[in-house]
């Protein structure tokens, strides 16, 4: 009985572990759908949410489960509780690549993202897929170390959204407001996804260290 | 032995009445920071958000604690995991109060809007703290009607933010690209704000009913 128990709860982590990549992997092709107004693949990606969503209800479904029946005590109890917080992570990682593929669906067949930006946003889109592959490793893993690296890819993050800002207030800007709020809210989608998966990244450290990284 | 538990149960419940009240009252605040360039206001709300903080962290922990020394079942194991993603929600409701008052810090002694928006401004923010005040009557009570009201609010959040993004894509727009940043992220930090409050009272239903609400 306690191995069927492991092995379920091994399950679990394999979900979180696909569920991550399927979240890299939507940013990703969300980035190139609104650098090149591409229509069809946003509606994919559009469409890929339902996947999303439905690997994050079976997961948590399955948690709820293993909690009820099994009750775990200390570190199981931990390892549970704390993936459910993890996919509730990567679900709303997934929104927000959902959103940025809305918003290239929205302004087909113009590109939301002026040429100033393009380089500025396609690599906020790889930094975000990066960073999300990672936090699967870290998942797979129990890595600490690939958490510090996510930390410092936030920073990065961090630093192509400020670009982002410089140029939307330079002088220069002649784009106009709508893609001024496009790129705004752009840049907000992919500082949170960040944000997300440094999130699960450091749950990840709570697990191994016992260590509460604040958030 | 079980009437302490249930006690503490009902300590956790109050807590999570108690943040949804922070949390109002910070947007409120905010709100009023933003329209009147009021930095001291704004600086009050940034400050506060360490105390939402930390009552998150304490509702948290003790729900974790409750978790692992009683080993509950069923309908109490339900209520302490519903607790534990209703006390996260509003802890993100929270910093989108914060995330507000910032805007205000950052532009005063301007106020970041432009007169034409003031009123909608305004009602987002009334909009914003009378659901979370619902929130909490919805926790306290476990009132599912109220839980249907707050679907309603939401709704009427949602024409607001549609109509903020009318009067930023009108062509009579001449407040500036800046502007059009500030309210762009303000519209979406209401917007979230009211959606974190909604999914706290679906939370309620599925205590209440066994039902999960689609998020």
């Amino acid at each position: 009985m306690r191995d069927a128990y492991h092995e379920e709860l091994d399950a679990i982590t394999d979900q979180l572990v696909d569920l991550s990549g399927l979240v890299a992997s939507a940013i990703g092709r969300a980035t190139s759908a609104l650098l090149d107004a591409d229509l069809q693949l946003a509606e994919s990606v559009i469409a890929g949410d339902e996947q999303i969503d439905a690997v994050y209800h079976d997961t948590e479904n399955r948690a709820f489960d293993l909690l009820a029946r099994q009750q775990p005590v200390a570190g199981d109890l931990r390892v549970l509780v704390t993936s459910l917080r993890m996919v509730a992570d990567l679900e709303r990682a997934g929104d927000m690549a959902l959103h940025v593929a809305k918003i290239a669906r929205r302004r087909h067949p113009v590109s939301a993202v002026p040429t100033q930006l393009r380089s500025t946003i396609l690599e906020m889109g790889q930094v975000a897929q990066l960073i999300m592959a990672k936090a699967g490793d870290c998942i797979q893993h129990r890595d600490v170390e690939i958490a510090a690296q996510l930390e410092r890819d936030d920073d990065a993050m961090d630093a192509l959204h400020r670009r982002l800002f410089t140029a939307l207030l330079d002088e220069t800007w002649t784009d106009g407001i709508e893609a001024a709020i496009d790129i705004t809210l752009a840049g907000r989608y992919y500082e949170r996804f960040a944000d997300h998966a440094v999130s699960v990244a450091r749950r990840v450290v709570y697990l191994v260290t016992g260590e509460r990284v604040a958030t």
